[in-house]
C-alpha cells in the first residue's frame, strides 16, 4: 500500500477525507494539531476517528498559533452564533485563522517527506464556506505547485507531491452522504467551534448549523450530541 | 514606515537580510524558531542581532520538528565535517530539514497577516548551497504565488504578499561584503551547525567553512569565536 498523510481535525469533513483515502488503498499517517484552539475536544475526536478507521500512526503536533492571535478560534474574539447562510457567506468569518491551512499543509509536507509519501489529503471545502481563502481550489493548486519544488524527495525527478482535496467542491450534504456510504461514524466526530470538554456541540455556531443541515438534507438522523436538545443558544 | 516580517535565525545571512530590510525603511517584526535544532545558541544570537539592529518586536515560536526527524539538525545524524565545496554541492546535505523553509515561511505569512505587513524577508541563498531545494528562486516564486491566494488580507484586492530573498543570487563573499557595508556586527551572529552553548563555532561544518571563506575572499578579519583557534577538528 502506498503511504499518504491525512490532515485530521476530528470533524465530519476530515473524517470523511480519511475514509476516502483508506478506500483508495492508502496506508495513512494521520496528522493533527494542538494549536491553541478553543475546541480542544476535537483532538479527542480525532484520536477516536483515527483508531476506528485504522491508520498506521496518528501524529499530534503541538503548535501555538495563539502567539499570533487574530481569530475567534485562537484569540479572545467571540464565535458568531445563529447566522444564516447568507450571513456566513457575506464576509470572511471571524473563525478564519491566519495562514492556518498553509501552516498545516507545510507540516504535512514535512511528514510526507520523512514517511516517503507522495500523497497528502486535506478536507477543505469551498462551497459551504466560500469565505476562507485557503479553502479554494486555486489555493490548493498553488500549494501543490510550491510543494513540488520544496522538498528533496519531490525534486529527485522520480517522486512528486499530490495534494488531494476530495471534498473541495462538495456541499455539506454531499460530504455527509459520502461519509455515510464509506461507513464513517459521525457520532465520533466533533465539528463545533465551541464544543465542551466532554465533546458536546453548541448547535448554533456556523460549523454546527452547516453540519446539522447536512444530515437534514440527507434525511439522516443527526448523531451529534448537543449541549441542549432544544438548541436554545445564548 | 511599512511593516515587514524578517525571518531571523541568528546567522550571517539572516542578519544581513534584516539589515537590508531596515535599510529599505521597513519597521520589522523579527521571527525566530526554537525548532528542536541542535544549535540553540543561534537563538541567543538572533536575540542579540535583533536588539542591535532595532526591531519593533522579536517573536520566537516554539515548534518541534524533531517529531518528524530526518535531518542532521534535528535527529541523531552526524553533521558532516571538513568537506570541500565540491562535496557540499554533490548532493542535498544531511543538514537539510524536511520542508523547513516552507514551515518557516508559513508562520511568517500568519504573522504578516496579523501585523498587516505585505513584505516578508528570508535570507536563503542558492549559490553556495545549491543542494537545498527550498533555497532556489523558483521555490520562492512558487511560495509567493501560493501566499497571495492564502490569506484574507492578500485576497482583498488591495494588499498583496511580497517574499523578498535579497541574498538568493549572492555568494557568501557578496553577503559578508553587503552586511559589512550595512554595519552588521558579524561577531554577534552564529552560523555553525554545532555551536556550543556558549556560542563557539566548530570551524569545520559546511556552514563554518562557507562563512570563513566569505571573510577571507573579502580580506576581512573573521570575528567568529571558534572552539579552537587552530581549527583542529575531530
Amino acid at each position: 500500500m502506498p503511504n499518504a498523510v491525512v490532515l485530521l481535525s476530528g470533524g465530519a469533513d476530515s473524517a470523511t477525507t480519511l475514509a476516502i483515502a483508506r478506500s483508495q488503498g492508502f496506508a495513512v499517517s494521520a496528522l493533527s494539531f494542538a494549536y491553541g484552539q478553543r475546541h480542544r475536544s476535537e483532538l479527542v475526536a480525532a484520536k477516536r476517528v483515527a483508531s476506528r478507521v485504522g491508520v498506521v500512526e496518528h501524529v499530534v503536533v503541538e503548535i501555538n498559533l495563539r502567539v499570533f492571535g487574530g481569530s475567534a478560534l485562537t484569540d479572545e474574539i467571540a464565535v458568531p452564533k445563529n447566522r444564516s447562510l447568507d450571513e456566513m457567506n457575506a464576509a470572511i468569518p471571524l473563525t478564519y485563522v491566519p495562514a492556518r491551512n498553509t501552516i498545516f499543509l507545510s507540516y504535512s509536507l514535512a511528514l510526507a517527506e520523512v514517511r516517503q509519501a507522495s500523497d497528502i489529503f486535506i478536507g477543505v471545502n469551498a462551497l459551504d464556506y466560500s469565505g476562507y481563502p485557503d479553502c479554494r481550489p486555486e489555493y490548493i493548486a498553488a500549494f501543490q505547485a510550491m510543494a513540488r519544488l520544496a522538498t528533496a524527495r519531490s525534486v529527485d525527478g522520480v517522486h512528486t507531491v499530490n495534494i488531494h482535496a476530495p471534498l473541495i467542491d462538495k456541499s455539506k450534504a454531499d460530504i455527509i452522504r459520502t461519509g455515510t456510504e464509506l461507513g464513517v461514524d459521525f457520532g465520533s466526530t466533533i465539528s463545533c467551534y465551541e464544543a465542551t470538554a466532554e465533546g458536546l456541540a453548541c448547535g448554533c455556531c456556523d460549523a454546527c448549523i452547516l453540519r446539522r443541515q447536512g444530515f437534514e438534507l440527507n434525511e439522516l438522523p443527526d448523531p451529534t450530541c448537543y449541549v441542549e436538545s432544544e438548541m436554545v443558544c445564548k
